[in-house]
This record gives structure tokens, sequence and C-alpha cells, in this order.
């Protein structure tokens, strides 16, 4: 057990791919659904990290509000998805994606303990974790099944 | 597009396993990290869908409550990660996991088109939609990720 207590999230943290506010959303969106993330890491042209988008978050732009307000509305529109997916992200950018108001950034430094990871991926309630020491480019990111597996030992 | 046009929510929907209110939340969380899913759905005795947990409300519970609300305390608890999440669910159920709020259930019916999955999920914001009648057995669930790859044709 001396070992695991010795685990930080620099062991635990794997390379993960990362956007731009400038990014296309159909771009991230491709990112998102091909490599079957959990959310996308927003970086500033530093690479340090400025925000983490759960995916449903993505979801959302492409989504017409009056079928986000009203499911039965959502439910007589029986265009092609792809068409209706494709129009909502035309010319618009990750930017537009972040969120308005202030929020803690899931981001741990690589000496974090795994319980410090949890308790932030638990108090965020994100399934990603980035990992960065603090105002630095990004070093990785921690996942909720990789930070599981740890703690059940699977 | 006339056949993506007549795609509904059972054609989209794939198997997935089930929990229940009486199962251990050890069992919960071996399930969510053996599978890598990103939500377990809870089911009354029925087979009727009663809940969709995500994951990061699994690990809330592993957490010692004193270290989700100050991750510095986190920081100095160098315990075995493993020991920590095993004491903080021995001895306790899914049922406790369970939200006290009603909130709006991500649950879709068979027959709902692409687009109503898709604004459920950006609605409640969760990356796994069951799919079932009303009052009856869960049929299936749609994940995000099954989702963005129809939409986006990938």
């Amino acid at each position: 057990m001396l070992v695991e207590a010795c685990v930080r999230a620099k062991e635990l943290s794997a390379p993960f791919p990362t956007v731009g506010s400038d990014t296309p959303v159909l771009e991230a969106a491709r990112l998102l659904a091909g490599r079957n993330l959990p959310a996308l890491i927003v970086v500033d042209e530093g690479g340090r990290p400025t925000a983490v988008l759960p995916g449903t978050q993505v979801l959302r732009m492409a989504i017409p509000s009056y079928c986000q307000d009203d499911p039965v509305l959502a439910r007589v529109i029986d265009e092609a998805a792809a068409d209706v997916f494709l129009a909502g992200v035309a010319d618009r950018t990750v930017a537009e994606l972040l969120p308005h108001e202030r929020r803690e950034l899931p981001v741990v430094e690589p000496g974090a303990t795994v319980l410090e990871v949890a308790a932030v991926m638990a108090r965020t309630r994100s399934p990603l974790v980035a990992v960065a020491d603090k105002g630095q480019p990004l070093i990785g990111a921690i996942t909720l099944d990789a930070l599981l597996d740890r703690m059940l030992g699977t």
C-alpha cells in the first residue's frame, strides 16, 4: 500500500487533445465523437487550460433553443438530424460554448494526490480533470474512468 | 437524407447494464469503471428507469465531505486512495446516491426523433438517455457518443 500512497496526478495523467476558443464547433464535435471523449479541454494561445467543456455543452449549441425548452417541438420536427446539427454549428466557434459565469476550473497540479483529484472531480462534477502547474501549459488529463480504475484497483 | 430523417430512438438505442437502489455502491462503481460507462441507469423492481446517475455522483460518495469542500485538505491526506474509497462506500447502496430533489429524468420513448433525443440530452446535461415507453421497463440507452456519431455521420 505504500506504493499506492505515493501516486500523484502526474502519473495518472495521459496526453489529451485540446481545442482553442477559435476552433470551429464542428471540428470540436468531431474530435469529441471520433475519440469518444467525456469532455474537451480548451487552451489559450500559451497552451494553458482555460475551460473544460462537457460533451453535452457542445450538443446544446446544435439544438435549436425552442427544442431544448419544449421536447414536444423536437418530436414533430422530423428533419434529418445531420442537417439540423450542421446548420446549428455552421460558422460558430468554441468561444460561443464557453460558460459566461466564472466557474471553478477542474485543474490539478501534477503533485496532487489521488484523493485531491477525486475531490476536484466530485465537486466540479466534471468527468475530466486537466493537469497543469499554475499558469503553465497543459500536461495532460485524468478521466473519471482512469481514476476509478486506480481507486478500485481494476 | 430520407433514411436519416426516419431514424428513431429505438434504432440508436443499445442494451445497457442497470443497477437497483439496493445495489452496493462498490458494485455500481465497478460496473461504471469496468465498462467505461458515462453514467448508470437505476431501475425499480419492475425494470423501469427511475434515475440516471452521472459517474461523478458515484465518486462523490467515496470522498470524505471535508475534502470536497476544501481540496487543500485532500492534498495533505496522502492515504492509499483505494483504502479511502473502500471505507467511503462500505455498506452503502445506490439508494444513497439518488438525488433528493425531483429532476427531469433523461428518458425518451422509442419513437423519439434524433433531435428530440439531442434536446433531452442537452437540457438535462446527461451524457446518457434511457429509452423506455411511459411506465414500462427499460429498452436500452443512447450515449452522447452514439448520438454525435449519428448526427455527424462519423
